[in-house]
């Protein structure tokens, strides 16, 4: 029989669930939600809490945005809190958070949980509860429309339970940025927290499961690399002296023409797209500049790499044809890693235990790109086991659409699975 | 010898280009623009005036902005006249007028004079005469950067002098609208004023010559035509359903790659350009929108009309490949027609006889488009004849740059060849 | 138990074999090869015997050659026969045949077997055994290089066998022509002998399994289309004209420059490739003619299907581009039909009876296209069962290549296996 | 007046061309062609005679075929003819020859002739001449075809007339190979004997212009570059594992769909054409092999250049792009070398003297590619002058068609017409 841990109240998760779907903020961005995590762990009298730079490989960071952008969330974080200690070492797009407990000998549990919102306008339908409860996104155009801000409930959620248990060993829940943009997971990984854990979960709400159902292992993450590309030449006067050009847009063309065309891969699926183009010069003047986002994927981490690599190739071997420069900025990436038998094992036991309230999914395939898996791979690499859960949600729209919304009796449960199955490893 | 007309004093010149200089509107926008030389017209004494779509063929009209923007332009220009009774026939972006003075029998003389000034920036350099002595743009981003100021105040400047003049027959100023869009040539060479005229005069100062000199026939404009192209496809998730779309960047592509391969032509030069590239669905959505702005020149109409029923043919059949809508906007186009003989002889001993103060040039070639040449070709199938001229001004700086400027001796000079050409034929 | 038949005996098989070996033809040529095996039908005892155009439905034949390639390969044929009764039903391609033999009631059991040879010439190494022992190809350029002789033995000898036991039902032995272009199986899968099996096998020897080693059900074939692709345009001279022309060049470039950018789908792995280009005219010379193969693949029909139905929009689109037309002539095409249970269930259970002498691997993935699906197909839409079978045959070197052999102790293990297979049915 | 030499019989020019007529040879296959020349200009008693590697940069020839195709010609050559000594010297595509004739002291004046045919089949329609008066090519499948055969008697009959006049100086006769595929004009200007000419005279007869009419000056030849193109990457099977090939085809594609792109050029007209697809790779196997003839022109060598260059740095940055190689042999090129008006201007007074039988066009344009041009442009850099003239032929059918012919009335003509401008200038 798995730990029954004592959980905190439904109410006290939703309200948690209701301010963080209040105040979504974007990848790197996220200094409020930040801010008020920490103040959180604070109050549970979490000691080891490490933030920005100290929580992850600031190096490692994928997409950071322009300064000006993270200024403008920065300002607005700052005019709503006091914490100005905490705000000055996030500066800059240093986000996130890392929580350690200790508690006497033991292995090193790890929870990891993402906190960004995305670039989305939250619906305004009476229907959407949101609206009709009154915690719609005050931030106008951003949206926590992926269910982060459960996410985030979870890692605070299942941190008081395991500080209100016994347990021995130790528990760290990193609260990861800018998942969305897959920016924050390789940086994450690449910091200092995640070396000695032995058992990592991960958790996802929503993906279209029903409440009360929980998929102990998700599998086959799209490993995913998203680029943004940028080709400059020489502007000219398109009538009157053309070949005085170096012309961005043949340039961008011959790249984009060719990179739908890679090579299918003997090893399996792939993809490739290209989006967010822009040129602004007049059709009377030869582009002297294209910028575009060219996104491939892998069902291996292997088969992304492929892609990658040739993009890169087509990118530059356009822009020499043309006589362009091109540059080539990496602002996404994730890998595949699918999860440890040993841990899908241990959660499914966790979630039969409570057959009565819950419905077990072993495994399922993951049909997005995730960037927890950078963390999982860093503890099997180690030796370690790693699984990443779906809390059913019965969400009533897709991620990502204006409506998406949980059905918030899905707080208690994940906070209840994953604490069960952290307790089993601590105790 | 050619008449010695009694021009307008070089103040009264200066202070009208001035004024139009501080006031830059652009094509199918320029309501201001309009109600002032109308104002000027009436001051005049000039009882034939036609606005709006009473000068022009509205259907014809090439390139007219959203109403968004012609809303925005209009209240601009409400805010600063009270001529509510002239701004309300030009709503919608019915712009530009004609005048007409009438007296006894005689030839019906032309001259053609464009109005519109450029979305650029002036430079604010203290050396730059617009910020010395005090009339740089009031409309920030907008600026005569091309002389259309110098050409309303030929057009007003020769007006006033034939009125003063004994003349016989009649005179008509055509002050067109959007010819940087080449949108208005076509518009008013199909309007209702342009079939009875035997004679017709277009100029522009500045095109490096100095002042003082004097290009009698300005031939080969390039024939242009602009088209905005929009692809529409369907959205799909670029990860998991990418055959779910129709991909209109890869509609764009196919088309943009071929369009700069349409044959070359055996009658001579053609043009192709593609620019202001846009797509805004982000790299993971299979893009369902792509506009570009397409632009092809000849050295003659039909060498344009080649291109152009290329690019309509490329662009449909890359729609069709990859299942994407296509529309084609034409948004601006000019034909090639050069000066008549007759007139450039006329304007020649125009000059010849002012040789201690002028230089002549006979005939040059105009490096540009042009859409004066839809009324010069309507005059010329109508059996009359028609030339263009260049009136040198020293400009410091090119065309279309934010230190243009011209030597305002030029407008007196502009004037007085102007006037004297046309009195030859109104005596 | 299964039943053990009287097979004939290993020198007998391999006699038959080297003797196909020695001759073999390409698809719809094999004129003596169809000859040859009514000659062993008849021989056998066979009274039930359709040949050529009553064997199959020859509207549906795909890639058949052109008349002069079919009229060579008659010919040839007629210099080695006096059977001018048989080869006349033959002319023109109708090669193939079916032999039936029925005895009471019961079911009815089909094999299915190609007799086509490869356009490859044969290596002349002293150690290749059809070199060593004197029946290497008298066919200079052409050889069995993927077992095809093997098929055509399986086929006589298994009914044979057959025929010298009591069997209770109906037997069809199907010789289809070829396979190698997948022209052929289509054709005889719209023939008149297939509606009623009941149960159909089908075999393919070597795929570098081990002698000994029988593969009792091969899936996941892939799905293939192949097209023979024609533009023509008009010539002009490139120097003189290049306008007046329509490039065919241009419109095959469109074409095939896209096809390769054909969506990846969300239902699995395609493929896609171009070959065989051809373009005569000179460079001086709009080209009005380009010539390409263009073949794809899909794990399944409907992906194959996909990708076929892509390349005709996209061939059709842009010949339209460059005013151009288009031909696309199927050449060869197969489907993914994988294996039934019960007949894999089956034949493993006749492979396990012998597992003193008989390696069994129960399913495994055909890593190729092959037409013998559309058979397979036909016997499952009426009700019926099909597999295929893998018989091992140590081949020192891989199918298609110069040096490609069979071990034949495969031959005597093909008819043993298939003949039990089928006797059980039918007993 | 300009000297009235003494010319052979009409008879004797015509038999000599007849007889070139009827043996005629390609490119640098010219064997038999120039062993008959030299044994000409014995007869004649020339006395400085250089042949092959002595007439020529054998380094700077373009174009030579194949060493097998050489051959093939060599020994046809070595049939028909005893003169084993000349044909020796020859061998591997050193064909052409220099005749020099001296006589005290004087300029150099020069005479340049090509003497290749091209690979057409000549009509054997019974109205056309050659076949209803029996000189028809004995070369099945090649003909003189463009009127090289007339040429060739120019020189000879303008050499013979010279030597029979009083001349002083020195005259020279460039018998050039391989001007249909731009290969050998280049190789004789680099050669020995270019250097010390002061005054250069080419022609060509018909070109549409009838016979009596003389051009003195023809213009604007067309500046070409031919480029024979090959990419090589690696074979890989198609279906089962495409991104294991380096694919040639999509090198090639990339590259070609470019090259049509290439920027209009501000100094005039340019060409581009891809022609002689040939890639011999089934569709089911990724190609490893692309070849093509990429064609491109100027209106002048710099423009030809422009082009040139561009193609090279296409076709390089594609087969990078797709990880192939790519070799790009120069084929055949020419210049554009306008005439000097000092000689149009001394063949002019040629034919003004003759105006009772001849009529004079002063300059036309040769719509054409000729490599000539880089005989004139060698001299006119020493400070020489050289012209090129059009001899009237009225051909019934266009150049490089089967039934060409030319109205030999131009033999006499032209040979009158050059030997007074030679001899005006040697006297």
């Amino acid at each position: 029989m798995t730990p029954t841990p004592t959980i905190p109240s439904d109410a006290e998760l939703t309200e948690l669930r209701r301010e963080f779907h209040r105040n979504p903020e974007p990848g790197w961005c996220e200094f409020r939600t930040t801010v008020r995590i920490v103040e959180e762990l604070e109050r549970l009298g979490v000691d080891e809490i490490h933030v920005g730079p100290d929580a992850l490989d600031s190096d490692e960071r994928l997409g950071v945005p322009d300064d000006d952008v993270l200024a403008e969330w920065y300002e607005r974080a700052a005019a709503e809190t006091d914490r100005t200690d905490l705000l000055e070492q996030l500066e800059g797009g240093h986000t996130g958070a890392v929580a350690v407990v200790r508690n006497g000998e033991g292995p090193t549990v790890g929870l990891r949980v993402d906190i960004d919102a995305l670039p989305i306008t939250e619906s305004t339908d009476d229907d959407h509860r949101p609206v009709a409860e009154g915690f719609r996104s005050t931030n106008e155009g951003y949206m926590h429309a992926c269910g982060h801000d459960a996410h985030i409930t979870f890692g605070l959620g299942v941190l008081r339970t395991v500080l209100e248990s016994d347990f021995e060993g130790t528990f760290k829940v990193f609260f990861q940025p800018s998942e969305e943009l897959l920016g924050g997971g390789k940086a994450m990984a690449s910091g200092p927290h995640i070396d000695d854990v032995d058992y990592l979960f991960g958790a996802h709400v929503g993906l279209d499961v029903p409440v009360g159902t929980v998929v102990a292992g998700l599998d086959e993450a799209l490993a995913l690399s998203r680029m943004a590309v940028t080709f400059e030449g020489e502007s000219a006067h398109a009538g009157l002296a053309p070949n005085e050009g170096r012309n961005a847009v043949q340039a961008f063309i011959a790249a984009a023409d060719n990179v739908y065309g890679i090579p299918r891969h003997r090893e399996g699926n792939t993809r490739v797209n290209v989006g967010q183009l822009r040129s602004d010069n007049a059709a009377n003047v030869i582009a002297d500049r294209v910028t575009a986002s060219i996104e491939v994927r892998g069902e291996s981490t292997e088969l992304m790499e492929y892609m990658r690599d040739a993009v890169r190739r087509y990118v530059d071997a356009a822009a020499e044809m043309h006589e362009c420069t091109a540059e080539i900025e990496l602002t996404g990436e994730s890998i595949r890693q699918d999860c440890d038998e040993e841990l899908v094992e241990l959660v499914s036991g966790t979630v039969t235990d409570r057959s009565d309230s819950l419905s077990l999914v072993r495994r399922d395939a993951l049909a997005a790109s995730e960037d927890a898996t950078y963390l999982m791979q860093a503890v099997s690499e180690n030796g370690g086991a790693a699984t990443y859960l779906g809390i059913g949600a019965s969400n009533p729209s897709g991620h990502h659409t204006p409506r998406f919304d949980v059905d918030e009796e899905c707080l208690p449960i994940g906070v209840e699975v994953l604490s069960a199955s952290v307790l089993q490893l601590l105790s």
